[in-house]
């Protein structure tokens, strides 16, 4: 377990943070290399993650915590104090809902990413230089099996809890249906068990966002130019699937701008809602791949948990634990319906499945904002999980 | 009412359909120009229209029907049987919803579009060449103030009913708002009195689109390059937002395009939803102007009925017709719980307002797709109007 460096070469400077907290654990070494779901091959594979508390002897304390999109392994408090907030910091810690005093809590970057984990902006030995579009497709359950390769290496037999919003809610239900012998519970926020027909169509018009910028350069990019605009364009877009017009409209409304400077009827005039989305878009350029984000956004189209079972219920029976569904009630993205009839379906195939339904106006990302109700949720979750 | 050429210049060659059964007014030559809402000045201004039936001796049979986004004035049949259909060609003719044996049925084409209206694409004759970027912003109440000088033109004094869906509706609510003399009634489906911050998100990413393709030029494209990947990008989110999940799983579900020879691991590789939007988008870059796309999105960023007046319940109280609104259950564009909210609202103000739900898969688009449930609304909506 070397701290290592980051792995991500981009025009000489390495744009993305890597964490002087951060452990790595590499994998499938020449001469092996690993076969992925799609049958390509990729080797070595380096997995970046952090942990917080301690695996106990027998190493069944564990949970795993899985990221989104542009998530990383930061979940909770990074070990030096000034540096930035983990993406559910508030719900990791001494006597937090995933107590750490108790549980040792995992969480690496997902394979393709930028954080440290193997992606398309690594170096392709064979080649000499960043994989780019070379990079193979991954999928969720690719993610799912290099974090069971890491689990193994750490010692970890048993998780109490696999859990996750949105792709990490994916992640979270593909490791219950894998590995069902290890998982104690899942909890899955704003997800589902397919990815809809919707949800494909706004990840095609992100992609094609980064794909029309010239500066992608059919993604060789790399120490050249950045796709700048497109992958603002692209987080724009997002951004409005993972908000809603309730939250709009609290923070917004139709406001301008710079309201008292503006006249309304100039071209360039922005209201206050466009200026938001712009600054999103923007801020994701100083942090995030392009090219990661094309390959993650299509593990995401292809999830489905029936892949590679005669069916979609074949899977799902396979599931030994109890299941903690949550949808959101304002999420433009994963709509609560879906999610509920998830639950449905899983009881219907044997399964404890619980759904539960967070009311908030902030939509899809109400899992990365409303910690107070995630809390008591999870808090649940576990206790009636360690009663099965 | 001469029939006369197309006014746009696109590189020598007019891309955008003109019907040899168009009319043309034109109106504000010089040296008179014509003041829009924002206080720029604007001439002359040519105004392509249709008309179906026949104007009373009386002029109090007329219909305006208003057009969406990217509309045209061909609303009904085209006078040459083998040419395209009307958008709203089922409810428009002899013993129709629109019965052009008793009303005389008037759509033109809207003040910034592409089809014969003055938009960015036409001459700026001070400068000698396409308005491009300098063509002034419009608003809804320009378009509306355009429509007025065009019925006053043919001799209309009085409407029996504004009609549109989308931002024909802005359009038709607008009618009622600035001419309440003259309106006897109003249908307005799928839009709102307010245009949403949700709504204005979407339209920022879709201009954000054609403005990132370096083809556009700063929207100095005639004649020299046409931004087809920004105009088809643009297309594809507004798809979206004109559908829904349901009617893509209906359609597509989550299906791949050549479903029989593909690799559904290969990055490239399509589902059917992707081809049908990526369709779409091509589509439209053979029949719209993408800076007319700009400045019409804008002009429904602005839609505010309220804007002018001392409130928005000011503006809603100088309605003097029964208004007949219609939310579509699976819009995701215009919510149809903010449609049935203005309806309460315009009964607060002393409106005869009605709110009626369509039920349909299709989304926001609906109102050019249920033909059937729209003929018994418009059926309803003109005989109750009648009744005044």
């Amino acid at each position: 377990m070397n701290p290592s460096e980051g792995r991500f070469i981009t025009g000489g400077e390495n744009i993305y943070p890597s964490y002087e907290g951060d452990y790595y654990f590499t994998f499938a070494e020449p001469p092996d290399r690993y076969i992925l779901e799609s049958g390509m091959p990729l080797g070595p594979i380096t997995v970046n993650y952090q942990t917080y508390g301690t695996l106990s002897p027998s190493g069944d304390n564990a949970v795993y915590l899985a990221h989104a999109l542009t998530g990383g392994s930061l979940a909770g408090k990074h070990p030096k104090p000034e540096k930035e907030s983990g993406w559910w910091e508030p719900l990791v810690g001494p006597g937090k809902a995933f107590d750490t005093d108790r549980y040792f809590v995992i969480c690496s970057n997902v394979l393709g990413s930028c954080y440290g984990t193997t992606g398309p902006s690594s170096i392709d030995l064979s080649r000499g230089k960043n994989f780019a579009m070379n990079f193979p497709v991954v999928t969720i359950g690719d993610m799912v099996r290099v974090q069971k390769k890491l689990l193994d290496h750490l010692g970890v037999r048993e998780l109490v809890c696999a859990a996750g919003g949105s792709m990490g809610g994916m992640q979270a239900l593909q490791w219950a249906v894998y590995y069902p012998d290890m998982v104690r519970s899942v909890i899955a926020v704003a997800c589902s068990a397919v990815f809809s027909p919707i949800g494909i169509a706004f990840n095609q018009a992100e992609r094609k966002a980064i794909m029309n910028d010239p500066s992608w350069r059919q993604g060789d990019y790399y120490g050249t130019s950045f796709p700048y605009n497109g992958l603002s364009l692209a987080r724009m877009i997002g951004t409005i699937t993972y908000r809603s017009n309730e939250s709009f409209e609290q923070r917004f409304g139709r406001s301008f701008q710079n309201a008292e400077m503006c006249n309304q009827f100039a071209f360039h005039e922005q209201f206050a809602v466009e200026s938001y989305l712009n600054y999103q878009g923007e801020k994701v350029t100083y942090r995030f791949d392009p090219n990661s984000y094309l390959y993650l956004s299509k593990a995401m189209d292809l999830h489905d948990l029936g892949r590679g079972f005669t069916s979609f219920q074949a899977a799902l029976k396979r599931v030994r634990c109890p299941v903690f569904l949550m949808g959101i009630n304002t999420d433009i993205l994963f709509y609560p319906q879906e999610v509920r009839g998830l639950a449905v379906e899983m009881r219907r195939c044997g399964i404890d499945a619980l759904y539960e339904e967070l009311k908030s106006p902030h939509g899809h990302d109400s899992f990365l904002i409303e910690f107070e109700e995630m809390e008591k949720y999870i808090k649940y979750c576990l206790s009636e999980g360690e009663k099965q």
